[in-house]
């Protein structure tokens, strides 16, 4: 049962019938005896090309270990000549190997005319697949063998120096797992995978799976964001890839997209879980773009995001060298609620097109949009997108199937490459197969999806909303009036006296002590002070003892604001300064449940 | 059905009922009339303390962020002045927030003698929780309160400088979901969970879990781990950490443990997947403690390892001007597949602590010991060990129940300060709440892994394990005859011609040409060519073609050499090098899959 064993014993079977890879040795004894000597001659030539193959793997390795050891040395001080070294160095290599292909490929494969066994990668970045091609292209006898593309890697922007390092050591330790992967033993091809019972297990969810996502998976997903996308054309489930959450689709992004110091604009007020992601691994800046309540010329509705403040933002964040790698956008927008149209999201990627911007929209409310004159239009909707290679979507079930706790993000990447370095961060963030299965049911199943699940929910988070914002006017409480996600941003500025970020964090204290979890406009890089994030997705009965709570702290805050001026003692300002508290909306954002099935 | 809107009424009504922690306002609602001017000075005296408290927690929070950014200007320029600087800014910052601290204390608190509703935790050190001692202790009068230990988290060595950021970061940034989590909704105390059906699904199961790990899962696996550890003492559940896979812990708690470029010493051979986990976030080195085959007397069995050993390689590391923090031992051992006897475990325990080093032991094998004569000893069965708060265990049922690919691993940790740090990976590695549930039915049914699973598994093991090792013997192949784990760790020396890393590979290609997944000794590190690891872990049938397959590869590889030996043509060696993969051995190393319930 073990996967190895299952792995050689199949493996094995299957080597025996299989015409595709007949191994060197099989075809000979497949062949008459006069031919023999001939042959070991072609035998020699292969054993040649096979050696110079594995040393070139070795020579790349053993450099690839040299640079990681420097980054050791480097840190703490300091990766800058580090990476310039080895940039140098990489290029010395590049040059190198390809120097060395081509001259096995002049003097030696040209004699090959039996097919040859696949050779093992020694391009890291090609992985077992590129090896077949390898093998493929030059049985076709391309002039260029497809190590040559090993040069245009350093050329390649794309990944950063950290994610083009993360998949070169994945590609180089995990060859025979994608070897695995790519032709997994079925005692037979698995039929029950075709019933639709959520409950069902079987011994393939115990094992480890694709670190990408299972195939079958990846293949739903493909379908499921091409119909929800409304995709002009049907999206490739090799450009799909399944992390255990978001947050954690996001953090690997960035770390395959940025190096550590590198920078990424925002528009705020934004989700705060985005600090702690770009935090703790990747080491990547957040620079917020402030948008501003005040409606004025430019700003024609409330924290509107435009061009022109994108490059404002920019331009300053050059100036104080910092190196932008992206634009982050949020659609629908969490906290605000309210969704890009066509127009200024075209407007956005050619602004991120003309500044060489890699474009991460985060669409986990694409589903939640209740209000049926909002129309929302997913980034994988565009037709013609200005740069397709710098765009990349992030998609979960958390919100819009109420399933936070399942833990399971998407990334949808035009770039194949970015697909791919993905793939290393499976061994630390994978799904459990038993969630990947019971994930692929429920996706799969779009007829309940549109005529029950998404016509409930939707109807559910509308009746919300309805009652809290009715409340919120009878309140003379301000708020930004959306049509999707499942929160209202609130205007508590009357309430607050000084209207300061610390008497915000003062309310945002009052509602939590009687257990009111509201975010704070501080904690999403709001600009302005007194506005609140109020997660409405709730059943009635709760909602209306959360809202009648709701009250009772604005009217005790405001008694108190009031009482404490007239009795204000002195000396409590002996210390100054802001909270700038970053709680992710974890406990705060859920969609509604799923009827259950 | 939204956790915030739970949260919100539930705790709504909670609070109404609740004696444990009454609100300052209830209690005034309490009382008679003619107590009210008393009751508002002292309200006004609690809101002096409270506004005090919240700006303590806004200074922190802003040097914190001052710290981060600090951070990201030092990347590229480098960590160490930046680290020097923070430091110093800590030290400041400490003793600054404690006098201010002591002077709230000595003018404010000792008039308060009415219960004050728990404050927010100003020290990030001590999150909700410790909000509620901080609160307990000041009413018993306490002189010291207990901020005052704020300044004794800067003297403490157990987290690197990295681990107690995260730490920070993460408690400032997870207030308010903490304090959903301490104290979360139940529409009636959830009797279901006491069912014992592996299908089982409520809601709670979808919704944000402890990033900890589920309580009733952590307290299962106290039980669990208390038993077949055999812990003189029952257990803590605070000391569980429950992650996506033991590569996740692992990684985590190297980034707790240590700061970039940061060592840990390894005895090698061993499993390889700790490269790529200490690569890929940590950025840790691995240090190898090579151990040898050969017996003399120093060694007295092959791949010994002795604390002469230990000592050698921690000078010689010291002297290239190596971090050394900690000890990474595997027990069962990877890929040796024997034991650590109860006296050298205290060896190496005794060798930690005297170097302050701490140890991580991977147990990830501790059920797979099939040989009824070998006895394994787990580190949590061990009496007055030397360093408790440096000892850190892993185990998962990846091999043990053969479910690699559920993706849970789980850290014991007699280390309160690092189970708390370890927490905040949680947010990019926690465990479905799907699979928690499951693993807590599992888990919990100790007569049917008792006198159901392991008898059968082992028996499995051990018949895989003599029908491969009696091929090995009629092959002449030597092997480290072992008692435990899904493997044998194997010497083709006597294939390899010459003996090189590089022959060595070339014959681990020939195995994966053939479909054949073994581990390289390079990859694992070893110091000897020619070693390789067998799984043997499968089913009989499967077994046999897998090992006719092996002798196969070995005859052709032998007839290859020979004849290759006599045609060998000059111009083979351009290239100079050796290849050191880093697979980590997820295809390989599967463990029966349990006999289903």
């Amino acid at each position: 049962m073990s996967e190895n064993g299952k792995e050689v014993s199949s493996q094995a079977a299957k080597t025996e019938s299989s015409t595709q890879t007949p191994s060197h040795w099989e075809s000979i004894h497949s062949k008459p005896r006069d031919q023999l000597k001939k042959r070991s001659s072609r035998k020699k030539a292969f054993k040649i090309l096979q050696e110079k193959m594995l040393k070139l793997q070795c020579v790349f390795m053993d450099h690839f270990l040299q640079r990681t050891s420097q980054q050791m040395q480097c840190l703490p001080p300091g990766d800058q000549q580090c990476t310039r070294a080895s940039r140098k160095q990489e290029k010395k290599m590049g040059f190198l190997l390809s120097q060395i292909i081509n001259h096995i490929w002049s003097n030696t494969v040209k004699k090959l005319k039996f097919k040859v066994p696949p050779l093992p990668c020694s391009d890291s970045r090609c992985g077992i697949k590129a090896g077949h091609q390898a093998l493929s292209s030059w049985q076709t006898g391309q002039p260029r063998p497809r190590l040559g593309d090993f040069e245009d890697a350093f050329a390649d922007r794309t990944l950063s120096k950290r994610g083009t390092g993360i998949y070169e050591f994945y590609h180089l330790s995990f060859q025979g797992y994608e070897a695995y992967q790519t032709d997994k033993y079925h005692q037979d091809k698995n039929p029950s995978l075709t019933q639709c019972d959520m409950n069902f297990l079987d011994e393939a969810q115990l094992q480890y799976s694709d670190w990408k996502g299972e195939p079958s998976l990846r293949e739903e997903l493909a379908s499921f964001l091409t119909h929800y996308c409304k995709a002009p054309t049907p999206l490739d489930p090799e450009n799909v890839v399944v992390l255990n959450g978001c947050s954690s689709v996001f953090s690997s992004l960035v770390m395959v997209l940025c190096d550590p110091g590198d920078a990424l604009l925002i528009p705020t007020p934004c989700y705060s879980g985005f600090t702690f992601s770009s935090y703790l691994y990747s080491k990547v800046e957040l620079i917020p773009v402030y948008l501003e309540s005040q409606v004025t010329e430019t700003n024609k509705y409330s924290f509107q995001l435009t061009v022109d403040k994108l490059k404002l933002t920019l331009t300053q964040a050059k100036k104080k060298g910092k190196k932008v790698k992206g634009l982050v956008l949020i659609n629908p927008q969490n906290p605000l609620g309210d969704v890009y149209t066509q127009g200024s999201l075209q407007e956005y990627l050619v602004f991120a097109k003309k500044h060489k911007l890699h474009v991460i929209m985060d669409e986990i409310y694409m589903l939640s949009v209740f209000e049926p004159t909002v129309t929302f239009h997913s980034i994988l909707s565009i037709e013609n997108l200005p740069d397709p290679n710098m765009i990349h979507m992030i998609w979960g079930t958390s919100k819009d199937f109420g399933m936070s706790g399942i833990r399971f993000g998407v990334l949808y990447t035009h770039n194949k490459e970015v697909a791919s370095a993905m793939k290393a961060f499976g061994y630390h963030h994978s799904v459990s197969g038993i969630i990947q299965y019971k994930l692929r049911q429920l996706l799969q199943d779009k007829e309940w999806i549109n005529k029950v699940y998404l016509p409930k929910n939707h109807s559910r988070l509308r009746e919300a909303y309805s009652y809290v914002t009715k409340m919120l006017e009878d309140l003379k409480i301000p708020f930004c009036n959306c049509g999707s996600g499942l929160f209202v941003w609130i205007n508590l500025k009357a309430y607050l006296n000084p209207c300061t970020f610390d008497q915000e964090q003062i309310l945002h204290q009052r509602f939590q002590d009687k257990k009111l979890l509201l975010s704070s406009g501080k904690s999403f890089m709001c600009i302005e002070p007194g506005w609140f994030r109020l997660v409405f997705a709730e059943k009635h009965p709760q909602l209306q003892v959360a809202m009648g709570q709701f009250c009772q702290v604005l009217a005790e805050h405001k008694k108190g604001e009031t009482t404490e001026q007239q009795e204000k003692p002195t000396g409590t300002d002996d210390v100054d300064g802001c909270l700038h508290p970053v709680a992710p909306d974890s406990p705060l954002s859920l969609a509604q449940a799923p009827p259950q099935k």
